[in-house]
This record gives C-alpha cells, structure tokens and sequence, in this order.
C-alpha cells in the first residue's frame, strides 16, 4: 500500500489536473473519514452503480456537480492547503450533491440551488470547524446537514423547486406495539445491514453497500469491519425497539450508526476493548437519536440526513475520556485532518 | 451542622460503601445545587411518597436506578474524582430515571431505554461542561434534558417502547381570553405553589413539595426560601398572564421559576438586593419561556422538561454582571462544584 | 459631516439629557448596523410614519417604550460604557419593541411582557457577546431574535396575550408549481424594493423604505446602495425560486438579505470586487434561508425575525476568509462597536 501511495504521489506530482483529480477523489473519501482517492473512486462507483439501478442518474450527478463546486469554492477562498488536499472541502459538497436530487424534483431552480448549496457547504465547513476548534472536536459532516435542511425546507416556500420523495410535513405518531417488531431472516439482516452503509450516500441499494465496505478495505481494515458491525447492530437493535420493518429493511436505521462506529471505534480513538465497549454505547445511542430525529423533523417534513451520527459522535468526543490514546491524527487550522 | 458533617465525613472515610451511598446521595442533593447527602435523602424520600401517593412505585425505582447507572458510568470513564464526590454525575441520572417511567409505559425496551439514557447523561454532563468551560458558567439539568428529549421522542418511532402520558403531537392553540385566568384562592395557591417545587422531580404531590422545601432548609435556608417564593411567583405570575387554571394546579408553571430563583439567588450569586431585583426578573422571565417552550414543543409531543431553567439561567450568569459577589464555589474542571 | 459631528458632540457634552438622547437615537441607529444619531431619528421618524400611515400608532409607541427600557436596563447593570454610548444596548430592544404590538394585541400583560423582553434582550446581548466572543463575531440582532421568539410563543400559552397577525400554526405545504411566480412589473419591483427594507422594523410601507434609505445615506453610502442592492436581489431572486407574490409584494423576503448585504458587504469587510461577490452569495443564501425558516417556524405559528440574516452574516462572518481586509472597528468587550 505505501509503495502505491508513493507511486500515486509521484504522479499525482507531475501534473495539476491530476493533482485537481486527486482532491476531488480524497474528497469523496473523507465522506466516510477516509484520506484516500481509491476509497473515494469506488465511493463514486458504488453511488452510479446505485443510481443507475434505481432508474435515476441524477443523484449521481449531483454528487459531482456538488463535490466540484465545493472544492473550487475551497479553493477560490484560498483556504488552507493541507486541509484542501485531504479533500476536507469535498465531502460535505458532495453529500449536498446526492442530496437534492434524491428529495427534489431537478429542474434550472433545483440545479442552481444545489450548486449554491454546494459551495455555502464550504463556507459552512470552514465556519463550523472554526466554531469546533476550541473543543478539540471535527466538523464532521454537520456542514452538509446544516446546509442541506436550509435548501429542502426552502422547498416549501418556493414553487419552482418541486418536492419529490420528501415528507409530507406531519405530525409523529406513536407507532403501536402491535405494528412493532420485524421479523428478522438472516436474509433480511444481510440485505439491511449493506443497505444501511449504502444510505451513507443516501443510495438504498445493497450491492452498492458492498462496494462501499470495498472501498473502506483499500484505506482501513479497522473502519470496513467497524462499518459492517455497526450496520448490524443497528439493524438488531432497530428491531429490538421496534422500528419500522421498511425503514430497517432500506437501511434507514443504518447509516448514522455507521459513521458513529467508525469515527469513535478506530478514527478518533485507537482500537483497544475499552474503545470498542464506548464506541459500541455511541453506535447504539445512535439509533435511539436516529428514531428521535425521525420524529422531531416530521412536523417540518424534512429527512434528518446525518445529524443523529454528528450530535452522538460530538457528544462522546467532547469529555475527552481518558481511555484515548489520543486522536492519532495531526489538526490543521481547526479541521481534523487524516493525513 | 459543621460538627454533622465533621462526623459525617469520619463515617463515610471508614467505608468505601458508605463512601459509595454518600456520592449516590448528594448526586441526589444536586439536582437542585445542593452538594448534601441529607437533603439527597430526603429528596429520594420525598420522591418515594409521591410515587407511592400516585399508585405506581416505577418512577422511584427508576429515579435511583438512574442515580446509580449515571454515577457507575462516571466511574467507569474515571471522571474527575472531586466532582464525582460532589455528585456532579448524579444529579442527571436520577432525573432521567425519574422521567422515563412517568412518560413512557415501562417493560423491557423502555428499562433499556432508562439504563442506556442515564449512562449517556453522564458522557453529556462531561460533554456540556467542557463547552461551556470558556464562558465559566454551569451545565445545570442541560445533560437530562438533551438526552431525555432524544429519549421520549424516540417512543414515536419504536413500537415496543409504548407511550403513556406524554403529547398527543398537536398544534399550538392561542387559549383564548375567555377561558384563562384561575381563580386563586389562598389553597391553591398554597397547593400549587409546594407541587411547583414537586415537579423538580417530576412529581405532583404537595405534600413531596413539603419535604423537598424541608430537604433544601437542611442545606441552605436560602434556598429552601427561594423555592418558596420562587414557586409563589410563579403560580401568581402565570395566573396573571392567563395560564391554564390546571397546569398552574399541577405545578407545572413551577419548577423552572423555583430552579431559577434558586440558583440566580443563593447559588450562583451572593443574596442581596441588587441581586434579588434580577433574580425576580430571571424568575419572572422563567415562567415567559415556560408558556413559550410548551408551545413550541407540542408539534412534537413531548414535555419541556427543565430548559426554561436552563436557558434563562444560562442567559442571567453568561453577562458577568457586576452585581456579583462572583460565584463563591469553585470551579472544578469545568464543572460548577458547590464545595 | 466630521464638522457636524464635532458639533454635535459639544452640544451633547454639556446636557446629560441630550446625552441620553444620543444614545437612544444611534440604539435605533445601530438596527443598520450605524452608529450615527441622525440616521437613528430618521429611523424613528420612519416607524412613526409607518405606523400612523397603517392606522395604528402602537407599534411606534412600543419601539421607543422598548428602546428606552433597554437602554435603561444597560445603565442598571453598569454595562460597557463606549458599547452603551454606540447605542449597541439599544438596538435589539426598539425591535422587541416594534415587534410585539405587531404580533400581539395589547394590553396591560402585552405591555408587561413588552417591557420585560425590552429589559431581557439586553441581557441576552451582553450573553450573546459574552459567547460569540471567542470567535470574534458580533452578536447581531440576534437577541432581539432569540428574546421575542420566546414572548410570543407564549402567546400561545397565556389567555390574557391575545394574538393579532400571526399564525394560526400549521404543517408546511409545498406551493405547487403553478402557484408560483410573481409577474414582475417595474412598480411592483420598486415597490417591494422598499418595502423589504421598510419591513427590518417590522413595517409594510415603501415611503417608509424611503426614509429609511435616506437615514443610511446621512451615515454611509456605501449602506443605502447596499440596503437598495440586497433589496433589489431578493425581490428578482425570491420570484425566480418561486414565492408567493404577496410576500415578495410586501417585502417579507428583504428585510433580511437587506441586513446581510450591509453587514457582509461594508461593515465587516472592506468594499472591493471579490467582497462584492461574497456578500452577494450572502445575500442569496439568505432568500433561500429565509424561505427555509418560514417553513421550519409554520408549525409553531411565529414569525421568524430577522433570524435569517444572523445566521447568514455568523456563517459568512466565521471563517474569515483572507479577502478581508479585516473589520475596520475595533471589538470594545466583546462587542462590535463602530466608533
């Protein structure tokens, strides 16, 4: 692996328009905390490979369109270097990307919105790590989900931006014991547990899951497993509860839970028993917020994205327990940096 | 009272499980800045009758099984040993455990549930207190209300986690002139004003309000003055603006006022005049946003909780104003310690 | 103009009472972010004719009645002598001032609670300023914001706060396409050019908008082309998304790009091309927030303030981008003055 990051530099050096390709692709990576453009090329595979199987390109699209402009706007912001080549600027813009056109009808509004959002992502970035550096703690991908509430609430005020799959605005209600429960086939677990990771990228496609877990195992065996038990336990504990069988069977449950296990099992914290027990009381926190959130956006009909991942992960990184070998990775000018 | 202490302190050293009952007790005492284990005690009794008076025993089981998961996670994650001996990591648990019976109908899910939350309401009081360490100001109940909110608002998504009194999910609705105002007749107001200092802990007896009032004047007449007059002008200020005759009844008007009134009053500042007229005015304010957050959280059906407390105590200590014989308990690690 | 103000400054110096005049009328001046007297009377004089021009003088009466409680209540707690003399205690309170008899049909618990929210918001700003002050950021209106959110959501709870204009509270409902869209005639544009600017004191009148552009001339040029600039864009910018003709037509989408466009575009950063175009990023972010936070408050039936200008301005404020040449007023405790 060194001896082809070493080879990748060395090309990657001799010429800009591959350097550019370079931190669009680490960009891609960063979505699940990765610093690596392999992780990220089969990121975007993984996402066309779920967009044209749902019959809609856009999506895909969309996360280019929006990881593209989010960088450039990184760059003509000038903003700190390292953080740009660690494509620290790309993942939330390719989040909003995937994003709009998953919950809106596209059209020139829509596409004008998504670009706009797309490089406010930056702003935002660059605005919430500069909020976050006091604590010590990372953006995560709160820049995304701030960004992206604004534009699909805007949604419902404006007439030229058609709401898709997306609400409708209603009030929670209490589900019944009696609907509860999902009845689990290890069938049904395998299938939920890839679309959960799946979901990352707001892809509900099982097979994509699988290219994800790929893509994560060219960076970090550690984060591959984690994201794979993560998953699983959602998927147990979703049912447990007794969540919506549909909601668990599309991966719903899943894709917070996901980034929690990762970013607290082996990205801010090194692997040790005492990590895993705490990362696994973050990943199962995660749910219970996830089902929260659910409830609390329904009134505004609006998807929580990851926010459930964002609010858990920043409350367990905040005490700073002691059980950390510290976070292994150097900060940059406020932004957690992988290098 | 000294010379209590002094033998108090003798007793417990000879122990470690005496040691362990006097943290669990003045994590108890906490909840309303009390760092005593008699007024814990008589908190945990006061909790007990009211629960025994209203024929279900769940929320006091639960209180004391959330003060211990709370305490033993802060153990776990070996916190700051001052503040743990404070009971700094109790007085959330407790509250959470308190909370989660007297809303959600209780099996094995909701235990979980209760368990899970007040482990996490430890890792929020650690989270919290680092935050807010740069403004030198307090975490108060915010780690229970964060994490109960996720709590409840979670029995809408999940079927085995059923609900029992809390929302229906609704609209606000103005009252209308006609139908407000109380008749207050001097009962009631001595009713509603000892169920006002019930609620703290989510009880609506009078007569718990009683020994809770007797609780605080054990630790600090101050407060167990603060509360009475905090309560008496909360039940006259929400009659004046036209609350509802049944939720001032209840009590529920109360408890933020009586926690305000307190801590602007005694706690946080030395009493005098000047700081009695602002205290007024941060009681007076309490009951405002008491009205305005059981608005704004009725789209979503679930109950305030203490915010109001929290948010215009937050807002009265973050100005520094110069009324102050500043805090006169120092700072430990972040975490307001009441020594 | 230096003349003048030298002038004014001698006159000023020999009366405590036109000192407290002074300060009163750049408290109305610095709603625009101007420190200037003169431009603050013609603030006044434009809410006064407003509201006399809409057949009720309430609203003028409350924005002086809040404007000197709030300043009063800065002199109570010996705050900051150069902010309180900039008027940076006045501000938010001739808002909550303006507000509340908008909202609200009054009465003696209107005018109560009109003049506790004056008194608050002035403690909100001290703690607002006291917490944005590590990142370097002003506090903005938004304890005009966060203060009168709270008094009249509580109209929903108290019988004696009868609702005027607001609400009734409902779930968000997506325009349709066909519903959109505002045939522009140059009269209505003009029109509601100046009503969006008229609106940031909660006023629907165009003449108003006129006195109130003439006010920013007499301070800063540079203000009045901007308020007129970021007007201009929100009407163009709110019909091209889409929104409903009779909001644009009374300025229900300008008031806040106009603040975001004088903030972003001469008071916190220096005139120049690459400032012009961020601020006008800015300044369309903010129609899109802005028709976000009519949805995300419709169910709690309140309006929105100028929240949609505070976050904007915090999230293109935060990440001090280097194309500044940095604010050219000094910070005087935490307070953005602009001597």
């Amino acid at each position: 692996m060194n001896r082809m990051a070493a080879w990748w530099e060395k090309i990657i050096g001799r010429s800009y328009a591959l350097r550019l390709v370079d931190i669009h692709l680490r960009g891609a990576g960063q979505v699940m905390l990765q610093n690596n453009p392999l992780t990220g090329l089969l990121f975007i595979i993984g996402i066309v490979w779920g967009a044209i199987a749902a019959g809609d390109p856009e999506p895909a699209i969309g996360a280019v369109v929006g990881l593209v402009a989010a960088t450039l706007t990184a760059m003509l912001l000038r903003s700190d270097k390292t953080s740009l080549e660690h494509g620290l600027f790309g993942f939330n813009g390719i989040l909003v990307g995937a994003a709009v056109p998953t919950f809106l009808v596209m059209g020139p509004a829509a596409w004008f919105l998504l670009v706009i959002g797309a490089a406010v992502s930056t702003i935002a970035m660059l605005a919430v790590s500069h909020v976050t550096k006091p604590w010590g703690i990372p953006a995560l991908t709160f820049p995304f989900v701030l960004t992206t509430w604004f534009l699909v609430l805007a949604a419902y005020s404006f007439g030229h931006l058609p709401i898709g799959i997306m609400g409708p605005p209603q009030l929670p209600v209490a589900p019944g014991s009696s609907a509860a429960g999902a009845d689990l086939s290890a069938g049904l677990l395998f299938s939920a547990c890839f679309r959960g990771i799946s979901q990352v990228f707001l892809i509900d496609n099982g097979i994509t899951g699988v290219i994800f877990v790929a893509a994560l195992l060219v960076s970090s065996p550690w984060a591959a497993g984690l994201a794979i038990i993560g998953s699983t336990v959602s998927v147990l504990g979703a049912s447990a509860l007794g969540a919506s069988a549909a909601e668990i069977g599309s991966g719903l449950y899943g894709f917070s839970p996901v980034l929690t296990a990762i970013a607290l099992g082996c990205v801010f914290f090194r692997p040790s028993w005492r990590v895993a027990l705490f990362a696994l009381l973050g990943t199962v926190f995660s749910i219970i917020v996830q089902g929260a959130l659910n409830a609390a956006v329904a009134p505004v009909g609006i998807p929580t994205f990851t926010a459930a991942f964002v609010f858990v992960t920043w409350l367990f990184l905040l005490p700073k327990v002691d059980l950390e070998p510290h976070r292994h990775e150097p900060v940059s000018n406020g932004i957690m940096t992988d290098k």
